[in-house]
């Protein structure tokens, strides 16, 4: 389906829902249940929007079966109307798609391999040995260095830096200012003074269906390469040192960095601006809440946080001197233990 | 005036200050009070700078009316020397300013509307439907998505990324590295595993006189906008998400993150590398202090932090155990109480 | 030495290394003594990794004397492994060289100042009055403002931004997507409402073998510069704020950003995610750990730290709110110690 109007019984085929109501009902666009539109269709999901079900200007509404009594307008019935929502968004995207070929000013070297339904737009590098495979959208300025794989329908958006050597998969997605395959980190203490830089040698390997967010950072490896697994998910500004391994279908909010050499599980969820450091294993399934410090590793699943809570200024910096004083308290709380058995 | 030597009467005149000595005397430039040389203006501010007064060796100074006894040589006496020194940096920007008219090298779609007195720099990208007002300065490098609009006299710096339908209004800079309108980081669990990607098919309002700095990144709304409004200021490496609303003049420093949907008012100040939590609301004339993470919205203003004190890390190692320990303490507390009691 | 195999007894000449074993034994490559493969090289620097000595399949390996009885193999013997590694990697780093010249669609100001023997990728921008010298690389996209200066054999990846009058030494890197001289965030309160720009009046000088990574920002000064010394190491999405001064050989990591005005010394490390606030001053050899917040200067050498530790989150959260009690559990500790000595 392109991006016009479709009928409300396109829909519910789209998604394989249960319609009531108008099947020629047609829908332009999707809303939220408060700010929907006549023509626009929306979803209740959260219980807590329940109460604006009845005012919804929506020309339809995606609910679950147990809600389905609770309107009376057209709806689409199914048991997870989020998801539901998440897969139409697909067809209301409103930008045209990138014209396929390779744009005039696009400097591709003789010695890349381009699949022959690509899109290469302006001023884009393609140095040679690269390779970019079928239904590739390359965006405008973006610099792919030597020997890197673009695999098919993974979509650069414009300004996108991969340096040689790096590899990613399918159906990936990669915005805006993000860049791949920077050096590690990685210096010796030079006995007379100073570093001596370790050259990076490893590369990058990114998996299929991930997605990259803006001014993300992935470094090369030192020796061997970083891996971000199929399905990880990184927010923008999110920086993966050398020589990390993310595990599948883990997901990393914005501002937060891994360092180097630490092994991420399956299944992961790590909050905005949180920090880990290098060397550690986290196993699958564990949850991380913002801004945490992960200082050790992880064995068990579950949920793992740490910093304080937050008040008025003028109470915090009370109880942030005490925080300097802590284990003072606690032998003074152990002494008032003792004395207290003592006097028994 | 164009970037040469004044007069102290000719900025005496800007100004509207009173001008005490001589008012040919030539100004090439501003300095701090303690590096200013001769030929340099400087500005007395912080009362804590006072003691450098008598020694400056600059040519003139820009007092209060209550320090203008304090110094015998040539001043500027004002109200607000602070506001003063703001304002004439504008008067002494040592850079060519960019040359009229479109880069023979910048591609414009024919369907992009262009006013006459613009600047738009080499390599520059822009999609059809795009709007770029009358005297806009857009980048070298800089890449515009289809039908975003670029206001009158604002200024893209090199290498920004604009995605479609992003509108920023006039008299507004961004900086260098900075991306408004890549997708918000919305992905829908999939019950077979892995994440369905919601496809944000919102766009970002970006106010008046907004500055954005280098490396920001403020995402596309899912459903509607996510809004940055007229004064406001964003530092480098600030991360916006999906559907915020930052409200008129508020200030966020460097490296701080604000997650989705969340509400933050007007003449609010956020400090470097705090976070802000999703869905939260903040109403106006909150301050938050460097690196707090901020997990329930604020109703009343005023400052607030979180976070501990920094001491040295073998102290602050075992305050850090006892942190993990104080739910304990505090009980033990209590017993110590309770057994006071009883024994009374 | 190219890239190509070496001889056992090229590289122990190359390393002024003591070499035991066969002298012709060919070594394509580095590795870990984990993943080493026939044909590798490999060193052991980590105590803890001795126990895969014996089974490593390296052609050769690295140690120090005093382990070179526990190996059997070809060996290269030296006192710093480690450092002999650091020095190996320049052999082996697996891209071709930028080939010289200035690239046919690189736009080179007619009053730039161009090195005779310097790399000039495709789509660079050189405005006037900038100075590049000898052996600099320049990578495509590469933006260079007015009167910018690139020291000899510095090397420019692709896409990096340098705003005017920046001045970068010899020997340095700076990596993709980093932008260096944006303005630093001056804005003066108007008493009528919002902020007045205090146009940035100074510069950037980065000194000589300095490292500046992916996404790092440095912003020019408001007056004087901003000063990045002599075989400085910045990591990835680090923020340097206006008038910094960075003392040679601090080494700072990911994601860590430094206000405005700050004084680091020399030989620092400030890990990954650290906070530095304004206008401190820190002497050399400070170490800060991970996502510290530095509020106060320091004036002795040392490690610095804050934050809590981490656990599993509804641990945490008790732990949490308890901070937010902390000056009254102190409160009550008093009464207690004042109730006991009363009683005795």
């Amino acid at each position: 389906m392109s991006n016009e109007h479709k009928t409300l019984q396109q829909l519910a085929s789209f998604l394989g829902a249960e319609l009531d109501g108008d099947p020629d009902c047609l829908v332009q666009g999707l809303n939220t249940i408060k700010t929907a539109k006549v023509g626009e269709l929306t979803f209740l999901a959260n219980p807590n929007y329940q109460k604006y079900l009845t005012s919804s200007k929506a020309s339809a509404v995606i609910l679950k079966p147990d809600m389905a009594q609770a309107y009376s307008g057209n709806k689409l019935i199914l048991d997870n109307p989020y998801l539901a929502y998440a897969k139409l968004t697909s067809l209301f995207v409103d930008v045209l798609s990138p014209s396929l070929g390779v744009h005039p000013t696009a400097l591709v070297h003789d010695k890349a391999i381009i699949a022959a339904n690509v899109s290469i737009g302006a001023n884009v590098v393609v140095e040679s040995g690269c390779e970019i495979k079928a239904g590739a959208v390359i965006g405008a300025g973006c610099y792919l260095g030597q020997n890197s794989i673009i695999g098919a329908n993974t979509h650069l958006y414009p300004n996108v830096s991969v340096y040689h050597g790096v590899s990613i998969g399918q159906q990936s997605t990669l915005h805006s200012g993000c860049v791949i395959g920077a050096d590690g980190f990685g210096f010796a203490p030079d006995p007379q003074g100073g570093w001596v830089k370790i050259h990076q040698l490893g590369g990058v390997v990114v998996g299929d269906k991930v997605e990259i967010g803006a001014c993300t950072t992935v470094d090369r490896g030192a020796l061997g390469d970083t891996i971000i697994s199929d399905g990880v998910i990184l927010d923008n500004q999110v920086q993966i040192a050398h020589n990390v391994h993310i595990g599948e279908y883990t997901a990393i909010a914005a501002c937060s960095g891994i360092a180097g050499s630490t092994h991420i599980g399956r299944n992961c969820t790590i909050a905005g601006a949180c920090g880990v450091v290098g060397h550690l294993n986290i196993v699958d399934g564990v949850h991380i809440t913002a801004m945490t410090l992960v200082t050790k590793s992880i064995s068990k699943p579950g949920v793992y946080s740490s910093g304080t809570g937050m008040s008025e200024s003028a109470l915090w910096r009370k109880n942030a001197v005490r925080f300097g004083q802590l284990n003072t308290m606690a032998s003074r709380i152990s002494a008032l233990e003792k004395l207290a058995k003592d006097k028994d």
